[in-house]
């Protein structure tokens, strides 16, 4: 049976990253289940649906982390939706994206900016 | 003559950073001062003068990137002492800084985290 | 009233971090109780109490991934003590900081290797 | 004629990495053979002919330094096989893999649980 | 009206990255404009038309500086065809790559010297 | 008795490192001496006495590469110095560090300025 961390975040999950989280999740049961609970209990349970920061304000945050960390291109596609689920504008998405260039240099802005466009184009059928 | 792109840059550094980018641009002169003019134009004349969020959004922004980078403690002090500034508080900051650890795991986040209690310390006379 | 993971946590925290990782949870108290108890619950609640891998292999992992990532050394410090404390041997420490020259380069594992040195000479009275 | 270390190297290469890493070999001779020469000469001449740890041991030590360094998938894939290979099995690989999360976030541990899911499925027929 | 920087920095990326660069920048239009025009000022018109270091000087260290980062690939195209448009040799450029061995490890060294690959291949039709 | 590429090395890293390039190798003896021979044969037995390029431009790509990959604040002082050493001018180590602010950001930027600063107060007497 599923704890209550599970639950909770399980529904944190779904509310922030939608079928893209849940792909995730699903893709894990077959190598590492265990992963996929660490990634609801405590990425979603725990810290996810903490006070203090609205979803908005964690998206942000989120966002800027893995712009910075590079080579997270699959986590972004992630994020960047679950950004927009989470009631941000594609033109603030992009505005985190661009801040970080003074701390982490163009590349892993560059990279992040492509992933938003496809995101974007997928989405809106546009990208403004 | 200082640009424009200066003159506003140097505004903006003033108000978020204060005294404590003022001190780096300083400390540049005898060393590398075009590093400096950088700083001010394009760090801050361009990107932090940007609308689309707002400066509590860009230092959540700004210390997500830098507790993610690794490395950074005397930047994440400028910035720490930044985001109190422009009004975040102690406890949004700490959130900012705990919402990275599924990112970038927890040696960068208690770095960060040590970082941000040295600041509180100092500026509050406690850390709560 | 403390979660079994936390206590399982805090026995395992003991076990392997020793007085070290004590130290980094009572600091966290006053700036981040709610981080301090995530490295308990999850990293050793959870993580550091799986089967598949005994501590020694853990340890090795743990020194490879804080050797790798950099910016680490407060962490390399707990984490090198904590390797002697189940049961490692200086020299093993050493090849494992040692072999992951190849991967990471030498800067990474001369800083790791200089905790280690500095940890040797307290704990043994010698290095070898 | 090839040096001492490059045969001892070679063999080790061989009986570790086996055709994946015969493959890089191969794909530098026209662009960078001294290279080439470097990883069989000292990455597995000097460096994984070393005493002190097994090649067990050596295996975890390479898989959490490629985890962790990020943006390594190509050599992630030759060193998860190379760690079956030298007798570690599915579990413990994902197990190493893991334990990296406190160290460095989820998603360079996604990214390699992912390389390493496609490896099971071709090695194994499936992935337990 | 675009700035002086702007025209100052359009030439000297035309220069320097050719169609490569023109590609980036004009891909940036629909969903970062402005982040175009920051590359195209900033990074050319400001940095890359400084004195002090030649053009060949300057792709070397923005080689070395790719290849370290890592997770650089696109980035990596675009300099490596631009360390042959100012002039440097095939050659010297894998010499730059390689230098970095020592100093972040092979896996980095074999990702940006298998992108050089691909390009000395495209661009000589053959690759020494 | 140590092999042709071990005085090979020594005598090159003598030429390029000097005195902070020994006492690394001689803080490493008590410690891992065998890292110590790896330091001396493989980087600079091997890689430094490679031709190709010329020791200047090996120190521009070796800055780049330390500036770029942060958190290696002690091999930067021993390879500021080294650049002095094989003749580059002060004013140029500067423009290698600033050349890679696009690349990598500020912060790491920044650091190593610094590192420079020190260095060229230390050795000239004054900073220009």
């Amino acid at each position: 049976m599923k704890s209550e961390r599970y639950l909770r975040g399980m529904e944190r999950l779904m509310e922030v990253d939608g079928t893209g989280g849940e792909r995730v999740i699903s893709s894990l049961q077959t190598i590492a289940p265990d992963l996929a609970d660490y990634v609801v209990e405590f990425a979603f349970g725990d810290v996810y649906s903490r006070e203090g920061l609205d979803l908005k304000q964690r998206q942000l945050v989120t966002i800027a982390s893995l712009t910075t960390q590079g080579g997270c291109e699959p986590q972004l596609e992630v994020h960047i939706n679950a950004a927009l689920n989470v009631g941000l504008q594609n033109h603030e998405i992009i505005e985190a994206i661009m801040h970080c260039v003074p701390y982490t240099g163009f590349p892993r802005v560059l990279n992040a900016t492509f992933v938003a466009k496809k995101i974007f184009e997928v989405r809106n059928g546009d990208v403004k």
